[in-house]
This record gives C-alpha cells, structure tokens and sequence, in this order.
C-alpha cells in the first residue's frame, strides 16, 4: 500500500531520504497487536434468557416501532424494505431487521496508514481505543480544566507511544478552543500525523463525515480509500429508539463509502432504559437492530459494530455509575447478543464516576475491563484515560489505564500446556525444600514469564519511601512527561502531509467560525 | 443451640433481661447471607491442559515425593497407607493421594455463634473472610506501624459490621504488643466476643490449636463443639513440596476434633514454584493433594479446603506481585482443579503491592476479586484490608474493598428474566423519545434496581469539589471512624464470657511470655 507503511514501527522525524535514513538508526519501540482471544467467553446470561430478549425485541420493533426523525429519504428506505411507516415511527415487522443484518460482515480490517497497525474487529479478536468525548482534561500540575487542541494532541501522542493500545481513537478530548464547525479538521490531522494508528472519523454533521472520508482520500489514496474500511466511527442512537438525522446522516455518508460505524445506544440506565438489565438488553438490541438494518439498507455489506454503552445510575441522585454490578450483567449479556447476530461488538472500557485516578477510579476500570475481556468486546473505546464519567480526560489515567492494557493482552492468550510450560525438569531439578530461583528453566524464561507493569511500584516499602512515597497519580505523572518528552514523529510522505494541509486550509476558509 | 444465637442479627450491648430487651428495640443493620452464585464459573484452562497437570502431579507425587518433617507419626500413617517413605521423604504410588482425598466432604457448613452467620463451603458458595497475617497496620492519621491487639480488636469491630463480609477471619493483623505465645488468646477472644460471626483458629503452634479447640468448647457448649465445625483455619505447605510439623501438628489437632482446615501453598511463584502458570499449578495439585490425603488420614471424613496462595514476581527486584494476569490465570486454573476433585476451594481475596490504599491497590484488587468470583473460590481470605503484599492491614482499604464486595453479590445472583424483569410494560409506557424517570416500573424498582456503594463518591464536580476533594482513601477514613464510633457489642452470655476470660487467664498464667 503507501509508501511509509514500509517504514513499519520505527520512530523516525522529518521526511524524505533524511527521514529514511534516520529510520534505519532510530530505536523502534514495543507496539502490541491487536488482541486475539485464546480463552472462552462468560456466558453470564442463559440461552433460555436470551430467547426472550430476542423476542421481545421484535415485539418492541413491530409494537412499538423506532423513530427516524426529520430525515425523509430514510423512511422513504424503510417503505421500501417493507416496514410500516407511520409519521416518523418506523413498524419494523418481526424478522425484518434481523434479516437486513445478515449482510454486515462478520468481522473486518481497519486500515491504518502503518499496515503493521491495522486491526481487525469481529470474531474472537478485541481492539483497545482511548477515551472518547470529554470536554475537560485534568492533570496533577494543572488540575481540571478545558481541553484544548494542544491537549488533544498530546493524548494523540500518548496513544501512539501506548504499547497496549491498538488504536488512536477519535474525539480523545473536545478541543474547545477551536471553532466547533472546524474542530474535526484538527483533530482528525492530528491522528493522522502524529500517530500512524487507525482512527475514527467526524459524526457531528454529516458534512464533517464528508470532510473525514475526503482527508482520508488524500492520506491512504483515493483507490485505496474507495476499496477499504480505514476509519471507524461512533453512531449514538438516541436511546429510547428515536435515530436523529445528524447521527443517521454520518451513518448513510460512511455506509456508503464503506467506512465502519459503531451504532451504539447511549444509555443511561433508569433514564433512558428500564430499570432492569433484561429491559435495558432488550432495548439496546431493538436499537442496534434498526440501527444496523438501517446501514445494511443505505449500503449492504457495510461493516458496523454492535454497540452498547450503558450506565447505572444513582436512583438517589440520578448520577450515572460505573464499574457496577448491573452495567457488567448488560455487558456480557449484549455481548452474547451480538455474537448470536454474527456482528462486531463495542463495549466496555475504562469506566469510572470519580473525579481523580484514584482507588475509585481504579475499581470501578478494572471491573469494566475484566468483563470487556471476558464478555467478547471486540473494540474496546474508552480503554485508557477516561474519567469523571466521560467529562474528563485525564492524562495520568491515560497512562494508568494504558499500563492496565497489557493485562489484557496476557489473560487473552490463555495460558499454554506444552513440554517446557509443563515444567516438570524445574520441578524434578529443585525438588522438596529447594527453590527456583536459579534452576535451568527459571533462567530460560524469567524474562518473559511475568507480565511487569511499566508504571506500578513494587519496590520495597523503604525504597519507595526513601523515592518519595508516590501514589500512582504521582507515578504516572512522571510517565507522561516522559513519554511526551520522547515523542517523536512517525513518518508520514510529505506531500501527502501538505496535501492534508492545503485541504483543512481551503474547507476552514469556505466557512465562518461557529462556537456552538 | 446457645441462647444468644436467638438475639439474631440486632445489635445490643450489655448482657441479662436488660440486653435482651435492649435487642427488641434495637436497629438491627443489614449483614448478607453467604453467596449463593446462580452464574457459571469460567473454565480458562482446557480439559486437555487439566488431564495434563492431573498425570504430572501423580508423577511428582510417585516420583520426587513430598517431605514431611520431625514428625514419624505422619511417617507412619502413610507408611501405613502405602505410601513408599525413605527417611522424611514420602514417596506416594499413582492414585493414592486421590483415592484418599475423596473422604473429605464436598460442602460443609461453620457454624458460628449466631446460627444466621453459619456459612456454607462449597460447591456453588462464596464466603468472604477478611485480611489475615500483617504485622503492620496503617491508617491516614496513623500512617504505617505495627499492630497492636487494639488495632486488632478494631478490625474485627469492622469485620462485624460489614454487610457483605460473613466471616471473622483470623489473624487480621498480628498484635505484635502481645507476647508471641499469647497472642492467640487475645486473638480468639476478640473474634468470640466481639463479633458473632464465623472465625478462624491458631495455627502457629499444635497446642494453640488446641486452646481454639477448648476455647470453642466454652463458646458453643462441648458437646456442640465436638460435633460440628465451628472453625475453619489455615494450614500453608511449606513450597515446594514440604510439610512441616507446626503446621501438620495443627492439621492433626483440627482434623481429629472435625474443625476444617484449608490446606494452602503459599508460592510466590518463580521462588517456590515454576515460573509457569502449568508448571505452578501442578505443583500446587501435588501439595494439595498430598496434604488433604493426610488429612483424611488422620480422620476420614475432616472438612477441609483446596487453597492455593500464588503470586507472581518481579523477576528483576524479586518483589512478589498482585492482580496480575498470570496470578489469575493460576486462580482459575486451580479451581478448575478444585472442582475436579469435589473439594471447596480457597483463593484469591483483595491482593496488592501497592504501599497505599490508591489505584495501584484498587486495580490489583479489583483484577483478583473479579477472577476470583468467575473461578469459583468458596473461601475468600484477604477478602478485605490486605495492602503492601500483605505486610500492612489496612483500615482505608478494609471499608473500601469491604464496599467492593458488594458487587460480587450482585453478579452472582445473575440476571433474573421473569416478566418483571423483561419491563415491557415500561418500554411501551415510554416509547420513542420519551424517559424512563417517571414510570411505572421504574417507581416499583429504583430502591433496588442497581447496586449502590456505601463509600464511593458519584456526586456532581461542583458538590464533590465543595465537600473538600476528597479522593477515596479520605472518604474511607471518615467511614472508618464512623463504623467504629457506631459499633455495639453484640450479646454474649455473661458466663460463656466469663468462663472464655477464666480459661484465657489460666492459660497464660501458666506459660512465661515469649516474644520470639
């Protein structure tokens, strides 16, 4: 494919022969693939479960029906397909849906500008994304406070130096010191200069998806772009059952041009969805299956993810909660439901409510992570550096969470049984009493036998007093200097970069600056 | 059985008519039942991989043996059992170990002295026990210190008036202010007194084991005592593959008198076993197989408790590690094993490295809580309160992971699907666009649709900011106050208290102190 995919992982800077040579001599640094499951999945919910939420999903979907609002040529779709349309209320006689879902693959690459960085979604693999959305970011020098561009960069940055994170994601923060109509220009040539991961395009309007599609034209050419799924985008339904016209038409643009969307309710449980995990699941799948027999309509065979983004909430206080119990049962349990429609799943990530990268934090992440792994996700956003549930991005979460990553690569490749994992030399070599410190096996593989944190403090407790007695805030702080401190640039072919230029330059020029 | 047992679950202080009446009007507060889970476990490991270990464990126990030290009373008994035993060393033939094994019951019931606390061990059960063994405590005011009997008797203040713990545990910190050979007086009458659920006895010597035996005859009445389980203590394996005659002492003690016993290595792994998650696990199936085989040859028919303690290592500083992937890997696996052989199993708990109760804590705990709910462990030790590779108790962390606990009784109630679950009533009351808040269904069920922490902070920024910022650990110290403050004796019989005082008094008076 393009020409600096042949430079593969090194780190180089600049451009041209320069760039090449320089190539040759950089340090390349560790960059995971993307995960491919080797242990089984958590069945939490039981077939007979799962039958009744099927059913009663195209019960929602006939009875009840799904609202496409001010947005005629989709109904005009639906008519055609055979649903009844009343109004803006789609009827989606039972089976219908279902049916239109059969064309959406199975599973699909995502290109990115490094082919060693492509991924693939659906099946047993699982795809790691960073933090989506957050109009904040906090950090321990700076504290809580609007995200801006140069923020935005930086966790680019942070994501292309993050060995465990296979992907650099798409809104890792808003930058809301640029004009909203021209936000998704730099945030998109961010991720495709500063990293050379794959990325998620515009949704906000269908033009910026426009806009997305056409940069990508000129960053993996216009053939290549044409032909293959590089981008991966975030379709929110309005949950309960109602598809907006913004979101559905970023949907019809990247269906059509074969880009991948996520159709995900957004739910916060209790609020938009029954106060039950076999309600919510229910809902969510009518949702999904709408939302993806839309896209199959626009374009059969366009490749979607089966998405479900749901919270708790505090029924006292209405706050939305994380890492709960509840929200675990309708990860596994959508989980389970995707994989009966064949489809890609979304889920998961590094979900909290607290406000700082503490304990709290902490928990309420590894929780959600634990069932992503275990549940079936296969792209994972959110995976590093949210917090405050969504308001922030936090840079030492970021590297907290990105650290946590690595577990999961680990726990996925499932635990191997051959000779040398058998052990039985090391076993006879050290006998009763003895131990393995020095033994022959031991030294084979004391390197790689363990999976180390890049960032945890195991050091004994008068080491890490006399180092300053750091939290892991504090530890990770120091992380994030470091790593952007050593940064540097992937390669990218400089036309190609001017070309990404002149493009944001003309279409920033065409319209007038608009702040909400 | 005893007549306090009939207080039930309230809480009164004081003893006689007066606290009996004091009972009737007394809030009683809210303790869970031991977990029942209705979810399946996760099989990481494949059938293949588990036949595999399996046939090296009997190699391991034919070929190489098992050590059992000073002690030619075990030395005989399996010399008697066919065992082939040259000079310490126990040589035992293919099958034995297992043959012998299956006396041991499948589930047991402790009972403690309020018959509401009894639990269950085994099977589909989940009982959680908190921290055991720190020398060190630490709290936010107090920092980091040795433990004293006070600080001993406020864990276990704690203990009893956490919802979701069921057990007393043991040794929750080491009251290091106590003589060595004294300690587990004090020990034991704080959990008799100070609490009325379930607890564990000494095991660091066969004749304080005996004291927990007698003690136990005072508490339940003889004859109660003699004829049902009303401990449950830990016994480690000396790894690799050595049984040494404290702890065999105290497993002979317990067995003969029908008190249960966990029989656990403690391997931090790549020192004591393997560095490989197979490697580990067989020798762990070895030692617990030959353990629990001797067990049932001191009394066929002793309930007793498959454990398994692993860490893993640091393998460039040698420092153990926690939550990582193949310490779960290890706790699945062994359970699997557990399983195989009808035997409760006992792992996992609220493991971590980390010197504070901070994210490093939280997501170490919160990795082997999960693994250790989806592995099927009955017996959870260091449910609560363990920090700093179990070196520190911590009272922070015991009402932070205490919290937590609640999560793993929600996910193991699984997901019910009846027709209240299912909440079609609610999707069709609400429809496209409309929210969930107001209805119906949600009125019926908010109270208890989703878990609620009884610690964490899900406030809104501005509230949280106002209240002082607080990050977990401050919240958790204000909780720990607060327990404390709260706490009241449950009753006890004034002359069941008597007669432990008097026994306990005798006891020591007749043993100069020992600090060593």
């Amino acid at each position: 494919m393009t020409e600096e995919a042949a430079v593969g992982g090194k780190r180089v800077r600049g451009g041209g022969g320069a760039a090449r040579r320089a190539a040759r001599s950089a340090v390349s640094f560790d960059s995971a693939r993307y995960i491919e499951r080797n242990i089984p999945n958590l069945e939490m919910l039981s077939t007979e479960a799962l039958e009744i939420i099927e059913a009663n999903a195209e019960t929602v979907l006939e009875e009840i029906g799904v609202n496409f609002a001010n947005n005629p040529a989709a109904l005009q779709r639906w008519r055609d397909a055979g649903a009844d349309v009343q109004g803006e209320r789609v009827h989606i006689p039972r089976g219908l849906a279902r049916k239109l879902c059969a064309t959406a693959p199975e599973r699909f690459t995502q290109h990115a500008r490094n082919p060693e960085r492509n991924v693939e979604i659906g099946g047993k693999s699982l795809v790691l994304s960073p933090v989506y959305g957050p109009p904040f970011v906090r950090d321990l020098d700076g504290g809580r406070r609007y995200a801006t561009i140069e923020d935005f960069r930086s966790f680019v940055k942070l994501g292309y130096m993050s060995k465990y994170l296979h992907h650099s994601g798409g809104t890792v923060c808003e930058p809301t010191d640029v004009p909203v109509n021209k936000r998704h220009f730099d945030m998109l040539l961010a991720h495709m200069t500063l990293s050379d991961k794959p990325f998620m395009g515009s949704v906000t309007e269908p033009s910026r998806a426009q806009d997305s599609v056409d940069m990508c034209k000129i960053l993996f050419g216009e053939e290549f772009a044409t032909n293959n799924t590089v981008m991966t985008s975030l379709i929110n339904i309005n949950s309960p059952l109602t598809f907006d016209d913004t979101m559905m038409g970023a949907l019809e643009i990247y269906a059509a041009n074969m880009q991948a969307s996520i159709i995900s309710p957004f739910i916060v449980g209790g609020a938009m969805a029954p106060v039950s995990v076999v309600g919510t699941l229910t809902q969510v799948l009518a949702e999904v299956l709408a939302g993806i027999a839309y896209s199959q309509l626009v374009r059969p065979g366009a490749p979607v993810i089966f998405g479900a983004f749901v919270t708790t909430i505090d029924m006292n206080s209405g706050a939305p909660t994380f890492g709960t119990p509840e929200a675990s049962q309708i990860l596994y349990g959508a989980g389970q439901l995707a994989r009966r429609l064949n489809l890609p799943y979304r889920s998961g990530g590094g979900l909290c409510g607290s406000k700082l990268p503490d304990a709290q934090a902490a928990y309420e992440t590894a929780n959600t992570l634990n069932a992503a792994l275990l549940g079936g996700v296969n792209f994972m956003l959110h995976a590093c550096g949210w917090l405050e549930g969504g308001l922030v991005s936090s840079f030492e979460k970021f590297v907290m969470d990105a650290d946590q990553l690595g577990i999961l690569h680990r726990m996925a490749a499932g635990v191997p049984h051959d000779e040398e994992a058998q052990a039985m030399d090391a076993i006879r070599e050290v006998g009763p009493g003895g131990h393995y410190l020095g033994c022959s096996h031991t030294e084979r593989h004391f390197q790689t036998a363990f999976w180390r944190s890049d960032l945890l403090d195991n050091k004994p407790f008068e080491t890490w007093f006399d180092e300053g007695a750091r939290d892991t805030q504090a530890l990770a702080a120091v992380r994030v200097k470091k790593l952007l401190d050593s940064y540097q640039q992937p390669y990218l072919d400089p036309a190609k970069a001017e070309a990404l230029a002149a493009y944001v330059a003309r279409r920033k020029a065409e319209m007038p600056d608009a702040f909400a």
